[in-house]
């Protein structure tokens, strides 16, 4: 079996924002990768179905699955029944490495999102915190090169167009210069950056994945 | 009077590089800036005879006074000499703001340089730690608004032609990312990011400089 | 236009206790100057109209503006309403400078108004974090000179005799104590300490305000 | 046995600033108390004779043993002489607390003898830092109350008249102000603050010591 | 008078594994010790009733006080009720030292304890945070020798049967590497190492205990 | 071609007890792996001929290169000398992967050590910094799985007869130990921890080595 991923953020785009070379980066190495959007993104701009569907487009285009986790947008908790809404998905995609928000960030969601990541993975060996915008702290160490990636995630999140044509923090100008600013730092050309919560590092490469694994999981199309 | 400002690097082009922009911002307020370079920069690619006219050829872009502490590059230490160097600079230039390395980089110099000059400063009112490429850990959370300044800043970088042209480190690509990506974090569009050792925000504005107070000081053209 | 600042405190009596001494140097700089009080401070010693009366005349002696937040003491959360009354105040102010709680602090309250207004302010370029007497972390490096504003900060903290009187955590010798001692730390007589959340540092000095400019606002005024 | 008490400190008046309550109140419960001072203090204010004979004055009153290390004011490194020094007087005192500075200071002979002092006292179970006027990072997490002991503090360091009288640093007023403001940290009235290196809290109490290991050391006073 | 101290944990089983060796070494020293359990355990292994026995067996075997706050696991939250909750029992314990979860875990009942306690405790002179399996953050400087105490720790841990036979996190192997790796940073043999978010070192041994003083307190047989 | 792994360290055996197990595991993985030990470790118990024979034998018994960087064992310097010296292996070894002291240690021989490789390895895309016993600061958050290679390091470290057999700080249970309590922290069994400098994680698996590139590098059996 090969690496199962799943990355988990608060809104439409914040995934894709965050670590979305990542994730194109995992597909290329034969990875399965799930995200796990937690709510519907209600308070941005843009409408609910209209979130839905850019949100939709977005995981098509970095070929990952999409789980919906239907919480309210600026109402997100991280009491039992979130951290037991991520822990589901964590079952089903019995997910070795979990990316999610910084805990240190100005949005509540964030936060809340983050804190219940980090309880339902509490058993995990890899949880990688990315980068919002709205990050009040942040000193990352990790660094994936997402060089050939960068592209595809600049794609993904053009899907997100009710975001990047009204929230100033939806800005791909800024996308670009943050992955050369962090490839910088890094010693490569482009990159995204993640201070580890927790990261074991397999020595051993993971055995190759047979086609159908590499297909979006089941659930996930489902829920999507 | 108005603000005396001091930027003290170790080897030519680390404070263009590091706060070249806010140079270019505290000439245009009126401020008076000197730089002191302490080294010749006798290990990197270039002569020195070579970098010594980079440097001064980039000063004079920036419109601010030059003083070389003659130190030998990649053996300053932290100690009394080095420590009474600055001092004098920072007595004939009376400056009350202070740029300098940040105290945490790989490179030795530039740890020596940083202690030294903390050391100098300690009864300075303010005091900012800059980034250079090797800086290690740097969390800013004060920043200065470049945006009208990238340019000069660039301008003067591209004086230290040995640099550009043979240094990984030195890359105007990246440090027009940088910009970008500080800027953002600053809510603008370009900003230079700082780690504040001691910083005593003056409310009250300081009176306007006269003409001939804002051409380089004497004792800075002399050595220069 | 002169720089509009926000000072958010949980309870009467937090934002004298924290930044009085900063707000009075802002006002004598001629900057416009609001105080929102979150919560009426219930629970702690003193009648609910007693401490309305004596935010009031604290307000009046430091001649700043006064918001109340109405929400309940003891039950402040940083949640979506929490954040959308300070966003409002933020708007109405055009703040550009915000103070507020530290993050760490053992009174929930206050981790919930700094929580929540790092979000409201999350497009503001300056955000300074002040310390209460039960913050548990605190690194300033960011100071403001009060040698001269000092007694004003002492006389709008007697206004709050009930609070003065009665608890242990309000006491005008720690808080002179205090002011010589982050004075020392910034190399001046009398300081208040900050720690920056975010702190652009503008270069230029700020255009003069008018006198009428300089009163506290209509809603403010309406307000209190 | 009762405790052994181990004080380092780079110059004269550095130990009675940083610990010299704490001294007082080890020497009241019976304490041996040992201060080591590193150089003569050769450059700050004052002869070399005259800061010898207040650091001896200064001792008296402490009730506390000397030792000179006799290195060169602004010339201590933290290299295997100084660490030897310091190791040989942790054996004749067989201390089992150990004082010293801060690690983070803008003084090169303060983290000179901070770094040598950690790694002499490598196998000692306690190890608390102080804070000098130019410690530079600072988050005491541990208080001893000298609420009976600060006017013998306050005395002590104004045997130090040279520097009382000369020096920026040595203020008084501002000692008594920083006992009041940690004081009120540690939710009693004057406290010296510490950060702990190490610290194992022994929940028995020591024996009694008789009288007379309560005198100074044999060696100590040979040295003094 | 001796020392009286509050152990407060979210679960039962969590003071065992965080501080029941140093309970012992509290009570070996003479001093009252009493543990707070905020929660039944309702989601862990085990039934609410075997899990209630369980933490009496083990409050039997460590010799302390036990009461219970009756929250519901999983659904503690850090609000004024929580505070009130422990307020009481701090009252009730005239506890001079409390012992808590670390502050950042990853359990959020773990967090919420850590909040509401340090809150309850503002006016307390000694707060010691311990570590738990799911503690992410912890740089401990205060350690207890518990050698001669390991044993009734493990004995009082076995007491959580329902726990060591099903949870991954309570394991006595690690308990034990943990207790000898903590001790080797304390410079002994078996230690367990503490977070202090505020310590005042008496220096002055407390005085003896009578013996019925050292009883388990009234109020906690009651509960108990 | 596979990776190539430098790990470095000031005396023999501190490679061992910091990484020896994940030197292992890049064995086992096909990595090739260097040694440099920079100094002979004349201040330790043991003869320099002695210790040179055991960091052979241990090298032999983890199946590795070794070099000598024959600096003084107690005089290291994070000088230009040191840092060329670390840049010739680094060079030589091609090391993409590279291991060292962590940076706040109480030995200056290993903080030296530290600093200089940080420094040469500063073009480096993974710098991983181990735990010494004398390691003074360290919040890991990389970890690598040796539950089957804890015997092999054992056996390493065992070769080190004189400095198990003499030195507190070199102890095979506590290796053991800690190897437990950090595989507890990574959710596996034993493990050895870091703290990253740099990490980029290659997603891609490396390509099989050669049977003649998993020998000892030419140089390094020349050397050794």
């Amino acid at each position: 079996m090969t690496r199962s991923v799943l990355a988990v953020g608060a809104h439409p785009d914040d995934i894709e924002l965050g670590c979305g070379g990542a994730l194109a980066a995992h597909r290329a190495a034969g990875d399965a990768v799930t995200m796990l959007v937690v709510t519907g993104g209600q308070n941005g701009p843009g409408t609910t179905t209209g979130r839905r569907a850019e949100a939709e487009a977005a995981a098509r285009s970095l070929d990952c699955g999409l789980v919906w986790g239907n919480l309210v947008d600026c109402a997100v908790n991280a009491d039992a029944a979130t951290v037991a809404l991520i822990e589901r998905v964590l079952e089903q995609t019995r997910a070795d490495v979990v990316y999610v928000h910084a805990p240190d960030d100005s949005h509540q969601d964030h936060r809340a999102v983050a804190a219940a990541t980090v309880s339902a993975a509490r058993h995990t060996r890899r949880v990688l915190h990315y980068r919002s915008p709205s990050t009040t702290r942040f000193e990352p160490s990790v660094y994936i090169d997402i060089a050939t990636h960068l592209d595809r995630k600049l794609d993904a999140l053009s899907c997100h167009r009710s975001q990047v044509e009204s929230s100033a923090m939806v800005d791909p100008e800024v996308v670009a210069a943050s992955a050369r600013h962090f490839g910088a730092q890094a010693r490569i050309r482009y990159a995204e950056a993640f201070v580890p919560g927790r990261f074991v590092w397999d020595l051993a490469p993971p055995p190759q994945l047979t086609h159908e694994m590499m297909a979006a999981p089941e659930y996930a199309r489902a829920a999507a």
